[in-house]
Order: C-alpha cells, then sequence, then structure tokens
C-alpha cells in the first residue's frame, strides 16, 4: 500500500474567496443549474493512463514522475498497489466517474492468455474498488496502439492476425466495460492511418476497419451493452495520417458502412485543434449530425503541433462548447474526461489535484456561464431572425424541393431579384458573448 | 483589339537541350506513353481568373498588372478585348483545354437580367472562339463568391434570395458549359460555410447546401448533360470554415444526401495541403472512394498558412500524384486544370507563358516517371505482398464476417496468436520511387 | 460632409448592468488603477486604414462596405470627407488616439510631386481636426507597400530609385508626424522581404535595410523628434518572408546597426501569433530585452494561417498580456493601437462601434486583472522563490564569471552533487492566474 | 559481440543501372565535383543516437526495435557491445565521420562521479575504434536534456547546481571531443526555453545562458580546440519555446554577448521548418550572417507538426541547400550529418542502411546538380542583373551613407522619380532551377 496521495485530503468546494489552493472554486457538485446539479450536468471522470501510468518521459527525455507502483517488482502486485492509489486519488478528487484502457490496469503479459487473465483478475479488483468508493465508470477502453505488434495498425494492420489479436482485447474490455457498468465504450484508433501512402492500400485498411465496427456493434447488442459506442477522432500522432481524422471524416465512414445511428464520437479539445478546428466547431458539427456522444477536455498550445493534453483553463472557450452542449440537450451517456496530463516537470502529487482542480472549475464555471446564455438566449433569437426567410414561402419551398433549378432561376429573373445585404454582426455578437461572461 | 501577347510565338517542344526558355523540355504533347498520347493522359487545361481576370493585387496592395483590357471602357467590349487575348494566349500555349467562371468571361451588370444577358452573349464569344481555335472547355462554373450579396453564403445563405441567385448563375453556367461542349461542371464553395459559429445554423445550412446539389444533378440529367458534376474541397480561406473541407468531409456530405454516385471532386492541391494533407493524399483517398475527378494543378507554400495558387513545379511531389492516378485508371473527364497564378511581381506577359510551361513540364515529366513505376511496379508488387494474409483463409473469414468479434477472440486465445513484426520499409519504398524518379 | 455615423451617440461607459450594446461595460477612461487612471495605462488608438480606408475585400470579394467617401469623385474633397467622418468616429468612440499612414489620409496622385502636395494639405486638415476634437497622434507611418512600385521591397529594393521614393514618403511621414504631435514613428516592412531566394540577394537588402533605420533615426535626431522609433515585426504575409520576422529577429538586425537603444518594437498580436509565439511571449520577450514600445492591440484565428486583424476579446490572452506591461513599468511613449478591422460582413456603421467597444471593453477588464495580480503578487513571489538559488554563492560566482568551465566542472565533481528536482507548478500557476480573472 | 549487422556488406557504388537496394546509386566517394571529391564536399557522419540508442519509442508506443545491445545486462559491457556495433555499421556504410552525445556512448551511472569514469573509459573505446576503421569524429555534444534532472533546462535552469552538471558534461564532452579529433563541437539547447512564462524569468535566463556559452567559448581557447563551437537552433519540442529558436534569434543572442565571430550554427532541416522557415531559407540566412557552420541532414514531414528526423529524400530541396553552401565556399569545419532516424515500423538492420544509403545518395546528387548551377550560374547572374542599380552613383551614395532622408527626399522630388516596374520574373528563375535537376 502506498501512501503517495496521504498528504492532501478530499478536494471541497470552498467558493472564490477561499486561498486554499486544494479546494474548488466554482465546482459546487450539488449545485442546481437549469434544473440539474453540476455533478449531472459535468459527469467528470479522471483518467487512469496519464495519472497513474505515464512516468513524465517525452520524446527527448526519461520518465521524471517518481511514483511507488513504477518501481521495479510483481507486476500484479503493483498493478493492485497502482489500483489502489488510483482510487485514493479518484475519490479524494471527488470525480463521479473514471475512465480505463485495459492495458492501464493490468499487465499485458507474455502470452495472449496471460493478458486475459491477468486483466480479468484486475477488473475483479476495479469492480471491488468501485464499490468501495462509489465511483462509476464512464467509459472502458482497449489499448490497440502502444504494443509494438500494432506499429503498423490494429484492425487496419496488413496482417490479419494482429486483427485478430485487437478484436482479442475489444471483446474482452468491452465485456469488463459491460460487467462494470461502464456507459460507454470508447475506439481510438491511434495507429488506424499510415506513415507512409507508399506501403498502404487505402481501400483495403478501410474494408478491415469498417468490419471491425460492425464486429463491435453486433457484439454491443449480443452482450446487451446499454452503453454508447464511440470512436475518438484525431487527425495525425503518432502516425502520419489517421482515418478517422476529425468529426466530418468519421461520420462519411459511418454513413459507408451503415453505423451513423450506433456509433458517435468522443471529441477531444486538443484533436479537434490538430485537425485544424475549433473544439466548439467539432462539437457542433457532431451535435448538428446527431452524433455527439462524449467529451475530452483538455488543451493543446496553439503554437505547438502535437497533442499536449493540458488540462482546460479557459473558461472563453469552454463556455462556447458548453453552449454547444447545452443547446443539443445536454449529455446522455456522455461527460467530460479529463484527458489531461501534468507537464513533465509538475512532479509532485498536489500537482495531480491542481490540474484536475483547474480543469474541473474551468469546466464548472464554464457550465455556469453558458447557461446564463441559454436562459437568456439573445445569439439563439439573433441566429432565428437571420434565418427567418428560410420559414418564409421562398425558403420552405426551396427546401421541400418544389423548385428545379430552372424554376428557381425562372423566378429570380422574373423578378428581377436584387437581395439586401445585412450586417453578419460578428463583433456585436462576440461582444454578447462577453457579456455573459465578465 | 491587343498585341499583348504578340512578342511571343506558339509554344513548342524542344526537349532538355533547349536553351530557349519559351518551348517545353518535357511535354511532347503526341508522345506515347502507356498506349496514350501525353495529351490524353494530361488532359491540361489552363484558367481564364488567375490569367487574365485577376490584375495582381493581394491584401496588402494594388494591382501590378497593367493588361488593356483591364483598362476604363465599355464593360462588353473589354470582356470582348478579354476572350480575344485569352484564346491568342491559350492557343500559343498549347493546351487542348480552358476553363472558367461566368463572371471571368461576361460582366455581371447591375441586374440579375443584365447578367444573363451578358453572359449569354459572351457565351456565343467563346464559342466561337472554340471554333477558330480548337481549343475545348474542361469545366465551366459560377463564381458564388465574390459579389457582395454572397459574403455570408451562396447556397448556404441565410437568405433563401441569395440562394435563388446563386441558383440563377450556376443554372445558366451549367447550360453555358452543356452549350460550349464542357466536359465538367464544378462547385467551389468559397463561401459556403461560417465567419463564426455565433451566427451560424449548421444544420440548416446543410440542409440548404444538400437541396441545392440535388437540383444541380437533377438539372444535369434533365438537360442530357454527359460530363461530371464535381465538388472542389478547401478547408477555408476566404471563410473560416468551409463545409467542403477535404474530400473525406464531401464525401461524408454526398453519403448524406445520396449523391456518392453523382458528384466526385476536383481536387487542388493547394487546398489538400491546407486542409493538413499531402497532395497524393486527398487524390489517393478520393480514388480509393471512387470519386476521383479531375485535378486543380498548382501548390501552395509550405511555410504560408494561405492558398498561394504557384505553379506546380515538384516532379518528386507530382509524381506521387500521377502514380496515383494510373493507378485509378487515369481521367476520364477530367483533366489537370492550372488553377495557378503569377506571383505579383512577375508582371510580364513572357511570366504568363513561364508560369505554365513551367507547369506542363513538371507534370508532363512527372507522368513520365509515374509510367516507369507502373510499368515495373515494385511498389504495388510490396504492397501487395504486405497484405497478403488478408487472402488466406483468417484474413478472408474476417471480411466476408465469418467472425463475430467473441468467435474471432476465441480463435486468437486458442490459438495463443504472437503475429510476427514485419518491417514497412518505408526508407526502402522511397527510394525506389526516387530510382523512378532520378 | 457625412451624417454615416450620426445614428450612433457618443459611447459613455455604463458598467456591466447596461444592456445598451452601444456603451462601454468596463472602459471607464477616468478610473483609477494602480495610480493612474484607465486612459492614461491603455493610451487607445484607432486606426485610420482599417476603419475608413479598407473597403470590405478580400482575396476572393469585392468591397462590401458601401461608405459614402468610397464613391467616385474628387480625390481631395474625398480625402477631406473621410476625414471629416474619421474624426466624428474617433471622437464618439472616445479614444485619445488615432493613428495613419501618410496614403490614409491623402490621395498618392500621379508623382511625387502630388503626393509631397497632397499629403502637406491633408496634414493641415488633421492638424484642424485634432484641435477641434483634442484628440492626439499616437503614431504615423508611411505606407510604402500597397503601390505597385513597392512590388519587390521598398527599403530592400533592388532599384535605388525605389528605396528613394520611400525614403520621401518616410521623410514626409516623420516630419507630418512631428508637426501633428505624434508620440511614435513606427516603420512596418510588408514588404521587406523576399517572395523566393530566387532572386534574392540577403546580405544586399539587409545593408539597405541597416542604412534606411540609420538615416530615419539620425532624421529623428535632426528635427528633434521626441517620440520613439519602432519597428513592427511580422513574420510573412504579404512576401513568403519578412525580414522583421518577430521581436528576436529584429533585435538581431538592430544590434547589427548599432540602434538597439533607438529603435524600439511595435508588437501586434497577430504577427506574433503568425510567427508562431505567443502574444504575451512577444511582449515578454522585448520587455526582456529593453525594447518594447508600443502595441497593436488585434487577434488572430488559431485556426487561420494569415492576419485576420479581429478585435482583441479575449481577457484571458489579456491579462498576461498587460501583467507583462505592468511589470514592464507600463507605456511611456507606447500605447494600445486598435489594428483590427470588421468581419467583412459587419458592414454598418455601427459595427465599427461594436468592434472597438469590445476591444476597449477587453483590454480595460484585462488592466483591471493584472492589476489585481500586481498588487498581490503571487506569482512574482512564486517565480522570485524559483531562482532564488543564483542569489547564493554559487549562482552569483557563475554570472560573475569566477568559475571557468573547468573550476565549475571540479566544483561539481568534488561535491559529487545532486541537485534536487522540484516541481515547475505549472498547473497550479495556472490555477493562480484563473482566481484572479474569476 | 553482436552479429546485428553481420549480414550486409560494406556498402559499394554501383550507378543507376544497378538493382540491389544496398549500393550507391549517387555516392561515389572519389567523384571529383568543382575541384574536390565528393566525399570532401559533403563529410558525411552519421549519429550515434537515433541508429544505436533510440529504441524505437514514440509518445504512444513501446519501442520496437530489437537491439543486441538493448537488452538487460551490465551497462559498461553493453555500452562497448553498442560501440562494436556500431562501428560496424558507419564503416560498412562508409562514411567519413560520426557523430555523438556523451550519454549515448556512456552510461551516465548513479553519480556525478560515475559519470565522468564511464564516459572516459568509454572515450578510449571510440579512439580506438576509430584508430581501427578510420571514422572520424565530425563533431561531439553532451546530452544536457533528457535526465531529469534538466526538465527545467540545463543552463538556463532556476537551480544554479543544474547549471553546474551542465557545465561538468559540456567540460567532459569538450575535452573528449578534443581528444578523439573532433572538428566541431555542438550544443543544442533542448531544455533552453520555457513550458509556461508563468514560472519564468526571461531576463535571467538569457544572463544564464550568456555566460554558458562565453564560458564555452573561453574553455576551447584554454584547451586549444581548433574546431568550430555550433549552437543548432530549434524553435521548440520538447519545449513550448526554445531561446535558440532560429538563426536570426541565434545572431541576436551572439551579437549580445560579443560571440557572433565565436560561435556559428548547426542548421538542421527539420527544425528549420518547425521554426517556419524553409530549409534553404535558413541556410541561405546564416550565410548571409557569416555563421554558418554545420547541418543536420533530415526532412520534416510538412503536414506534421513535430521533429520527424526523416532521412532526406528531395533533391530538389537539397540542390538548392547545396547551391547556397557552395556559394558560400562550401563546409570548413562542417558536413552533414544524419540526424535522422527511421520510422518506427522499420524494425530491420537493413533499414539503417536503406536510410543512409537514400539520405547520401540525395545529397551526392543534390551537389551534381548544385555544381552545375555554380558552373553556369545563370541564377547568380540575373540576381546581379536585377541589383545591378546599387553598383551606379545613386544606390553607392545612399550605401555609403552620403544621403541623409532629407537630401534623398530632396533628390527624389526635384527629380519627379517614376521608378519603371521590372518582373521578378519567379517562375522563369523556377524553370530554370528545374533544368538543371531535370
Amino acid at each position: 500500500m502506498t501512501d503517495f496521495f496521504s498528504k492532501v485530503k478530499p478536494i471541497q468546494f470552498e467558493g472564490t474567496e477561499t486561498d486554499n489552493p486544494l479546494a474548488f472554486r466554482h465546482y459546487d457538485a450539488d449545485k442546481m443549474i437549469l434544473g440539474k446539479s453540476m455533478k449531472e450536468h459535468l459527469r467528470f471522470a479522471v483518467c487512469y493512463w496519464h495519472n497513474m501510468t505515464w512516468p513524465g518521459s517525452d520524446v527527448f527525455g526519461q520518465g521524471t514522475f517518481e511514483r511507488p507502483w513504477m518501481r521495479a517488482g510483481d507486476e500484479m502486485e503493483l498493478a493492485r498497489m497502482k489500483a489502489d492509489a488510483a482510487f485514493e486519488f479518484f475519490a479524494k478528487l471527488g470525480t463521479p466517474y473514471y475512465c480505463f484502457h485495459d492495458v492501464d490496469v493490468a499487465p499485458e503479459g507474455q502470452s495472449i492468455k496471460e493478458y486475459v487473465n491477468n486483466f480479468a483478475k484486475m477488473v475483479d479488483v476495479l469492480g471491488n474498488k468501485q464499490e468501495e468508493t462509489g465511483l462509476k465508470l464512464l467509459w472502458g477502453t482497449a489499448n490497440a496502439f502502444s504494443n509494438p505488434r500494432y506499429m503498423a495498425g490494429a484492425g487496419s494492420n496488413p496482417d490479419p492476425k494482429v486483427f485478430a489479436y485487437a478484436a482479442t482485447q475489444i471483446f474482452n474490455a468491452m465485456n469488463a466495460t459491460q460487467k462494470l457498468g461502464g456507459e460507454n465504450y470508447v475506439l481510438w484508433g491511434g495507429r488506424e492511418g499510415y506513415e507512409t501512402l507508399l506501403n498502404t492500400n487505402l481501400r483495403q485498411e478501410r474494408q478491415q476497419l469498417g468490419r471491425l465496427m460492425q464486429m463491435v456493434v453486433e457484439h454491443k447488442h449480443k452482450i446487451g451493452f446499454k452503453g454508447a459506442i464511440l470512436i475518438e477522432p484525431k487527425p495525425q500522432e503518432p502516425t502520419k495520417h489517421q482515418y478517422d481524422y476529425d468529426v466530418a471524416s468519421v461520420y462519411g465512414f459511418l454513413k459507408d458502412f451503415g453505423l451513423e445511428k450506433e456509433i458517435r464520437v468522443n471529441i477531444e479539445a486538443n484533436h479537434a485543434t490538430l485537425a485544424g478546428h475549433s473544439f466548439q466547431h467539432e462539437v457542433a458539427y457532431a451535435a448538428s449530425l446527431d452524433i455527439l456522444g462524449s467529451i475530452d477536455a483538455n488543451r493543446g498550445d496553439p503554437q505547438l503541433g502535437w497533442d499536449t493534453d493540458q488540462f482546460p483553463n479557459s473558461v472563453e472557450e469552454n463556455t462556447l462548447v458548453m453552449y454547444e452542449i447545452l443547446k443539443a440537450g445536454g449529455f446522455t451517456t456522455g461527460g467530460f474526461n479529463f484527458d489531461a496530463r501534468l507537464r513533465r516537470p509538475s512532479i509532485d502529487a498536489e500537482d495531480l489535484f491542481h490540474g484536475h482542480i483547474g480543469g474541473m472549475d474551468t469546466m464548472a464555471l464554464s457550465l455556469e456561464k453558458a447557461a446564463k446564455m441559454i436562459e437568456n438566449d439573445k445569439l439563439a433569437h439573433l441566429v432565428a431572425q437571420r434565418y427567418a426567410g428560410w420559414n418564409d414561402t421562398l425558403g420552405q419551398d426551396i427546401l421541400k424541393g418544389d423548385y428545379s433549378l430552372e424554376s428557381l432561376a425562372q423566378y429570380a429573373v422574373d423578378n428581377n431579384i436584387q437581395p439586401e445585404k445585412h450586417s453578419g454582426q460578428q463583433e456585436y455578437l462576440e461582444n454578447i458573448v462577453n457579456s455573459y461572461i465578465y
């Protein structure tokens, strides 16, 4: 047993007047907002991997974190020690949920059989931990990208045996998620892409991935999993190009395999920006396609071209994201998972708390601001006004299909139309948003 | 009549030994490659807009080009002078095709009626010019983005009147294309996107665009247009976000409106790179989805974040692009249109020739290199080998749907599979490519 | 005389409770902050060019703004009408300062003599306007980049006659700035760079620019101009590469020509981000080199690769910028000039006010937040603690030069040193910043 | 002893007709070009780190390379086995040079004393290896960025003890470089930057780094090291911002500390592009400032925002780089070091050869193309013509300082100058370049 987190007491809401850096200033779990508690709105989850498994290494340097469970020793024993520490941490932080990859929680072992056994044992450990702490599983997933066997993809691998290995992990991780009461199952295709087109058969790999996703959906129904299946888009990194590039790409893929009603997206802020989109864009776009599932809350660095996975700290950005989520009706199975990690020099146990407290306060305050926007929705009103013409005869007739290109051109010329110009009012609207925030 | 191009004689193929900068070194129109002439493979087109209409202005400076047809004067007369100059230029260059927007060739006038009349007159002028010179129309299109009325979109405009205006232009431009024997009709949604999400209804705008594209396809069938309908993806610029972001986005959109068999893509090199993809990627990806239509051949600057529309000059890049096109069976209705423009200080008439000669030589040489790759296709052989497992029992059974996630996991565990690792050989493959080029 | 702005009344501070979109919510000019009024701290300026001269055009579209002074007519008369409108706008907005380029305010004419005459007349007009309204000139500058003669640079032009033309404009613009009581003179080298290295002599162009800057400084002293000379860095756009890439590049250039005590920088937010830096970085870096002069307050779009020149609206970003400025002692001759422009669809007169009101409120609120940071400067305290070792013997001896590489290595080995690791506390520090803002 | 490379025979030049992928097609070491052998021009070096030390890991996955010397075992024994393998590899490849960091070749040990001892022993081993094989050391360096102690910088660390530790490594690495006959000593400040400005004192860190660089130069003179001291710019990664951002930044820093005659730059292709510059730009710019030292030859991926360190394979890009180097007189102490690494799935010993063969052939062919450009230098002629005016009276008088701003303006107005516009001919020049290559 480790006492790594013993110095820190459970984090409490203390409000903006507090001087205590290990307290929430804005996240007041039971505070009611638009008829639901903050906790129910936000559905926060902590991730296992960045917090418990990543040693603080980067491409140019070794791990800086000296966690007791990262020392040499019996792997299963260390996994149990890690689980103890993890749930102590999760519980002290006070999020209702956590998330994990299979290999975050259990050693991979030397063979697929060992993998299955180790994982099964650790799922039992997690089950007990959940019961002890009351924590719930937002989602489970399988890591089919770190092991060298996946260096050329998992589902899209040129070798069907690797596909089969990945399928085995997904099978076990889906079953574990079901067993642990998980509310979603996530697929992130970290290596489902290519390093070079020179050795890649795009058509073949797409077929493979399409079949894999169908198998996942079929298995979901077979085991009666009630949660959502989610794909997490990312444009690149580790590979040069990933097939799940962004929401629009995933949508085309889902349509192609008839899965657009079966699979939704788990959007990560930093993946959105790496794909050349704003975080708000990806959320709004997914909502407009009815495939918004869940969120990985983090942030990138606007000057850096890789996934920095920093904790969210912009209320300005997240108010707009939260506004889109509220407009879309809020989360159902989804939530905000902090797929965020400490900077490498943030080596103390307290730093793990600072990161999450900052993130949770940011999202909680953003929720409050967005709720104000919704309550007195000037923006929605102005947007409705802007498109009002589409509710009139001409607009409706066009949308209903009553006009052909020819008849519409005829209409335009007969009426010698000269559309009026109206200001788009962007600056005014931006000021309105700031008036909700400040 | 202008003698702007009179100093330059028709460009001839003179081979690599020539010192004449106004001659082709590689483009030998009738040279046979893989059973077709270069001319038939490449199907080069010159564009009207950058060459004849753009005055050499940029965001920070006024036009630098002093073309006779850009002076003040009677607009229709100037349009005719421009057409004379354009066809003199096209013919001297010796491309088989050209392309235009409606408003490149005819003045917009003060009303929609004037527009229709002016354009109709100029289409007759173009028809005569085509007959005189033997030039053909690769594609026509309507400019529904420059006029202030389109500042908030054309098909996606909040005002259905603007939609109707755009539809009128498209109707006329499609008919003109048909009349002039055009082989494709292109839609580039320059303003079909948003400046800010704050004033935008994504769902509504998608519906509008979907209906517009359906109207275009219906009209195509109605008038019996035999060419292809093409959408040209671009991620952004002029707007913050354009819906036709890239090939993957367009594909999802087409699937959504049942148009994936009706509309293909016109891929532009610089749009590909602005979207975060290599040019080769967009071409290969479109081919793998069976929606590759035509190409706007140009290049961006890897250090600049806007559309520089430079002439292609990389044989290394375009050999790979050409290889993808040849693998996909070559162009049917499509071709290489030079959507490229001079640098602003390249003010001389000769510069227009230098740009195109460089571009045509680049593509011609790339064709020769790619043809060698195809003739003795080491890459294809190595790729086939790499995926060979998918032709064996396991691979075929997975793809046929004979395995569920569960039965495949069972198979993997029963056999305690340990997939072998094989090198991806990227460096070797890159050397092979260079051995074809050098 | 135009009544373009007549609908809008002078903008007043009304506080956060107001519903009036044409009022300040945070900018209360006379409110005292850290011993100075907001007005004195912020020293706001409005620019002539984006507001009065730019027609709302972009690379893909014509101007959307229909301003009375942009119609056809006598150029000098229109320039006077523009000046009337400009000062009405400036005065209603209530900024203490404005800024201009020579050719914003006066027609260039057909010859250099006409240029000189037109400009001289308009300087008198501006002088009268200043007197009438009480507005002051933050800085003047010469536009040596828009006219086609500058297509290959001004000071760095391959033709010394173009250098002489630019020198003439700068001479006149410096004298005008002096005459109008301007507090700074700015040089932005929009075309001082290259389109291609193939036609460029870097060494020669650097010499030319070095001499030009020396001439400017010599002239400053000759005429007794008391203001500061400022260079405005920008990495690229319109050219591929500009020599004044960023603060670090400008510093090396100034050192090379012995000008680092004579010239400071005018930092623009959007230029910082185009150069791959945060806005805060460029400000902090200039301050650390003692060359911070003035600020062009705007913002870019993190997803777009060109200068969008949007109005600042992020209190989060600008609080950090303001914190750097306050730590550096605040502005002396500099100020915040809004080098920002409306989105192209924001066509109404009110939009010009909305943009500036939003920008001014953003900066005012950022000042308030930054002042709180300074008053109780937890960050400064923690930073001082972090570097405390450098005030001890070892640190001081190293910095004083008492150690050679050898003696320091000897020290390290003799003491078998094992430096302790300390957390960098980034997440904690970010939370502290947010606690000042929210 | 390992037989990891035993399958591969020494690589020979076999010319473009060969089918042997393990032969040079273009690099013919003794072939004379412009009076020097290819070997003397190119001065190729192989690096120790990517080839022998990096295990094929990335941020999302474990090492894929199974090298015998990476197994568990006695660290010094493994280091010797690695050295054996390294020199076998270097020798078979046939480069004249290699490069290393201290900790690539020797285990760091548990203390600074152990570090010194281990390194000293391995330097002897390397010395023997050099003698056996005839290989020479292009440059040595110290790794002061990977060990957790450097997580907040080495020379710029807030703790002077860490500075002392880094100084110790540099001292030992400089001495080792001297002892092994190294021709340069390189400093790459991988962590000399910041993760966040919030905890950073820019002024203090600059002073620290300035002093460190002075100590390095002083030590060089003290020990009589005849090679060059080189700084390697990189804009970011691993940190958010590195002080040695690019050539221009390094130049300003050197000027500040009076080191611009003492220290030159080691330019890496991929660092150039990450900084927003072309590779050619950084080389040309350094040459124009007389600080061009050496080159790290590799390439980035234009679509990826991190250092991919791929092998150079573009003759088009490197011909221009080579042209700049030849124009600058060629390398003196510098050379082309392949700071390049395999893609992670390229797991075979042969892949290490393929990567380097491709890189060497690319640079050799680029040398041949660039030599042709130099021999009949049409570009230089056209550039000289373009700037010819600066050799005439007006240009010379301006550069000599004979004109003040006032007298030059007087000259311009008196002569009512109207500079002529001349085409910049970019497209023509690009065609000329391609005519040398193809």
